[in-house]
């Protein structure tokens, strides 16, 4: 069973999500972002978020996020905003941004980005995964978007073991949550006639 | 505001969905497939399921499905699985397959497949999104999965106005009914402290 190498090609684009909450800004990097909706003028987002990740208590709570897609040569927005936790260091401290419709952090220099606000959720056990309805976006750069596999190639060596070592502790701590799901949805479904 | 050029990023590669319930079986074409989990040894999808689609009945109810990713030379089965609704056709007379261990049509020509349970959902208004875990799957092919804006690229002009009408189609649906989202775990919500 060779999964690892199909799942590979089932993530997005490298993506600063942002958030704001009471005060509160934070960024993180997801891969997790995907298209909702068929409807060219009622764009729509899903996007996954880890539930020990700082960004999730500010998305949940705020129920809108920015997605800021990197351009292909920012690679080294992966470690400002991959490798910390906003709890205790303000990622922005280098990075020009100013406020989006939704009072997220939009990043000046990326690839493009997207506002949303959020309509649903679903528990996942380990993570959450939100709709988005899109309210804002542009694209910025001129490059194309950043793909993950791409970046992997062209982090230095001591990042990238950084970044092993980072995927390490979320996947012991997604072995232990990944499991409990609250899905009163989906096990009182009544089959369709 | 320049968003579907950013949105066309975020699809999948092309894929047959297959599903089987009370003897019946289906297959439909989707890009809206993504990875959900980061543990190698528990691989999860997310895949968006219209509504009105003959495969949401047998997948919601059912609780199982398999994403069988298409070859880059298997364009030819967009118009097999994606332009006729399989509540009037069998859409597999002319197809070999095997049934998978979920009892869903597994392809025996793709690029590879996955086959999962699902194990909670989420109301999207026009979709349900669900979250699959997987328990089956294997790389088929020899070349790359198939991705949407190069299948488009080969598709002939007949077939591509055709898939033009059907997305129109769902267009007109989606925009009556994507509004109607039931939300009560997202509207009930506590700010998290």
């Amino acid at each position: 069973m060779n999964i690892s190498d199909i799942m590979r090609h089932l993530w997005s684009p490298v993506c600063v999500v942002t958030s704001a909450w009471q005060g509160k800004i934070n960024g993180q990097i997801a891969v997790t972002i995907g298209s909702a909706s068929i409807v060219p003028d009622k764009p729509r987002l899903l996007i996954q978020i880890y539930k020990n990740n700082y960004s999730h208590k500010l998305i949940y709570s705020s129920g809108v996020f920015a997605a800021n897609f990197l351009n292909q040569d920012q690679v080294s927005l992966i470690p400002t905003f991959g490798f910390e936790t906003g709890k205790e260091t303000n990622k922005f401290q280098n990075i020009a941004y100013e406020e989006g419709v939704t009072g997220c952090p939009v990043l000046l220099d990326s690839w493009g980005f997207i506002e949303a606000k959020i309509v649903n959720s679903m528990d996942g056990g380990d993570m959450t995964c939100f709709l988005g309805e899109v309210i804002s976006g542009e694209i910025v750069g001129k490059q194309g978007p950043l793909l993950w596999p791409d970046a992997r190639r062209v982090l230095p060596e001591h990042l990238q073991n950084i970044w092993e070592s980072k995927r390490c502790e979320q996947t012991n701590i997604s072995m232990d949550t990944m499991g409990c799901i609250d899905a009163h949805e989906w096990n009182d479904r009544k089959v369709i006639e």
